[in-house]
């Protein structure tokens, strides 16, 4: 019997499990200051204590997205250890704002499971759940995985496959950031003119800028988030595999699209929800990542005069610069080069 | 009309018009640590709470040239965008102390404007001023660039080239330094014996080590500071350019080179001024920096009893050892390898 | 005569000498963001706040091995700036918490010399102690160093070489960890159900993963240290050296290999004491990291009911899997891919 974990199999979850998370971390100064190492974020809210206190937040909060990954990577070893692909997420809503020396934990619970007519892998949806030392939620999201199965003549449970919103509707945004003093908020100093009334639907943007990827940043950033995924970083092991090299985490595709993203739109200050997020092809090291995005929808928020919702595709590229927004071919396939299309609400000043 | 920040061009730019940049930073313990990390820095100072506050300082204050990058950082999408080269800097002041926890923010005022006579060129002079949310200004330097123009035909403005001093007088230094309890100053612990009356005009000092730099590192560090110019970043468009290869931020050299130059002037805790600065030749990952420094002047600094004042020339040089303090051949040309010539200012205990 | 630091040779040192080192160092919560970041390691005491402080400790402690390395770094300049090889360290104790603010220094005593046979080189045994500025020892080792001699001919000094324990006694042990709360430890949060009792003398566990190292990954983390052994940083000299590549810093091995350990360790929170190690063979950047343990020894603490000591033997590889633990031929040699061989005690909850 082995001390070391040996990850979940697809039989080893059942619907309504909740399963609680190793390790909790304290989120401190110093890892926002490494984030902004890695990615280059520009964003005045969470660069500036000054600018957010000015606000109405307590100090700067920690970025969104580093957050985020720090949840998800506390659910890899017992969530998608074993697992051959990772489907997708919805769902997901920043619940509170996260300031440096709060601890963060996670939990999931299981509320899904399909077996596949092979008979040797399923797919588990888990709702996990980032919450700081004192209860208070910070974020929620659904992720599906195909999962092994550990004996491919265990039974099929009964298929449950849970109800997942297209994307959330604007009541749910915001909570992750307080009322603010939007008469504070100074655009020379967040580096751009354009509000909330500025950006409508269907308007696309090129980010313009690329940003090349190294191996010791993945693995930098990817341990940052205690993220345990052998893909990312054994190149012994990985040198004998499908890509003969190391894959880059999909989540620091999406924080170096965010970031390439203040270039045209510089006051988003906050993902309030990600409806949906599709890693479309794999990033190496040595590759370069442009990015596009397109305003899918723009909503004012119940009861808030401060800000209002864009609702964002941004989609990511690889060794391709986003001129022409590419993104799917006249059969519907994303065209070669295109990494990332992620869907997600923002908040922007009024 | 874009959204995306196109930069200025020659145009743009009016004597007396006043840039404020984004985006405010807060400078955190971390960052220090970082920068700590990126260059092996090692003085006493920067490094110790305890051997800063014996001495009078609040606690350790940030390093100056993390300060100074931070500062040069927000300039640049608003100034050199759209440069064609980095020219020089000059009269550049470090103005007070900055702790852990002190947001950041800089303003740039044009101070000079010449159009060069191919007429597709000028030369900008920005005089730039980091200062702290309270006010306080800490830095303050001029550079001068090459911008493109727009539109070639547009007509050339009324030259205007501002005088700048070739070195800052002594009184004009240590604003940064409270008063010293210079009693406290412990030797063993600053890790060298030799104080302001050991050095002498004329001495050389080779400062031995090298050290060699990675993509990884420099990008990490240049995104710390929030500066985005794209040559240091981006491999795709860098690869079909002049050197295929992506460039290493000049400060990122003068950092180095500092960090190096504790070999031998392990006492100068505090760089007060630089005079002038000189990026002679690019580097390039996978080059190895030597440094070797130059006592050019030595100045008692009025009403100060505990520091006096170096005025040092560090040269930076490239997969070349100093031994032999290689600068410039008998025409007056740097010779080859040699990739920075500092002049600044730097305090060291009496 | 030069002001750089031509480190001592074996002539220098004279027994009972004492050596004070630059330069002391604040280590702040962004040094663990950074620790975390090079190794990934997910121990919940040094991890989280709010699971140290249910505990009973003040906050989360730094990292031991991060004290370690810092210290450690310290004396390297007067040293091992001359060393042609370190053999070993020995009786390496951890005496105290460290918190982030902190601020460290180092102090060695010269308690042996022998010189070699061939005229030309030494053993010098130092006693290295690391302190905060009020005085608390946080960590005390001996470590021996083969040191060149200046001149061949200076006369052999009367030999002298310390006693050193085997392995440090269990009474020893526990100094820096105060009386925990052991009730508050819940084992879904340290990602282990494994406690004290659960591990048997003789057990081995192969800790499964990989962990490939890039130059920049090195680099940062031995700057970060401080520690200035010039083979780790300067290619332009180690390409024309025996290797014809940097060296890795020994102590981001042990870094590696302990952050490696989690997976099937994941409840042995603290590292005690260092009985011996030894660095087997060199690692350089692309070289993936392996490693596994033997439970050596198990102890109960006098007085204490809360935790109890695991003397383990950690080995680390590279390029080789450690399913067949590999460690030595029936010769006594340490077979291909072993690069260290670590004895150490180290606490887990009873």
């Amino acid at each position: 019997m082995t001390k070391t974990n040996p990850g979940n199999y697809f039989e080893d979850f059942e619907i309504g499990q909740v399963i609680r998370h190793a390790t909790p971390r304290t989120i401190a100064a110093g890892d926002q200051a490494l984030y902004t190492a890695l990615y280059g974020t520009r964003f005045a809210v969470q660069s500036s204590d000054a600018f957010a206190r000015d606000l109405n937040y307590a100090h700067a909060p920690i970025d969104d997205l580093l957050v985020f990954h720090v949840v998800f990577g506390k659910t890899v070893p017992d969530i998608s250890l074993n697992a051959v692909a990772n489907l997708g997420y919805a769902g997901c809503r920043f619940l509170a704002p996260v300031y440096p020396r709060d601890t963060l934990s996670a939990v999931s619970e299981v509320i899904g499971l399909k077996e596949n007519s092979n008979g040797k892998t399923g797919v588990v949806y888990v709702r996990s759940t980032g919450y700081k030392s004192d209860g208070t939620e910070v974020l929620d999201y659904v992720r599906w995985v195909m999962v092994r199965k550990r004996d491919a003549g265990t039974p099929a449970p009964e298929p449950v496959i849970p109800e997942l919103p297209k994307a959330l509707a604007a009541d749910a945004l915001g909570d992750a950031v307080p009322l603010l003093d939007i008469e504070a908020w100074d655009d020379d100093l967040s580096g751009s003119p354009h509000r909330f009334a500025a950006y409508e639907v269907g308007e696309k943007i090129d980010h313009v800028d690329g940003m090349t990827v190294e191996e010791a940043e993945h693995q930098l950033a990817t341990r940052l988030y205690q993220n345990t995924a052998k893909v990312h970083f054994n190149q012994y092991s990985e040198g004998k595999g499908r890509f003969g090299k190391r894959l880059v985490y999909g989540g620091h595709v999406i924080s170096l699209a965010r970031s390439l993203s203040f270039n045209g739109l510089g006051n988003v200050f906050h993902i309030a929800a990600i409806n949906a997020g599709r890693h479309v092809a794999p990033l190496f090291a040595g590759d370069t990542v442009f990015a596009w995005s397109e305003v899918l929808d723009v909503a004012t928020l119940p009861g808030r005069e401060d800000v209002g919702a864009l609702r964002l595709r941004t989609v990511a590229t690889k060794d391709r610069p986003c001129t022409d927004f590419p993104l799917k071919d006249s059969e519907g396939n994303y065209v070669e080069g295109v990494i990332l299309d992620l869907d997600y609400w923002a908040l922007i000043p009024r």
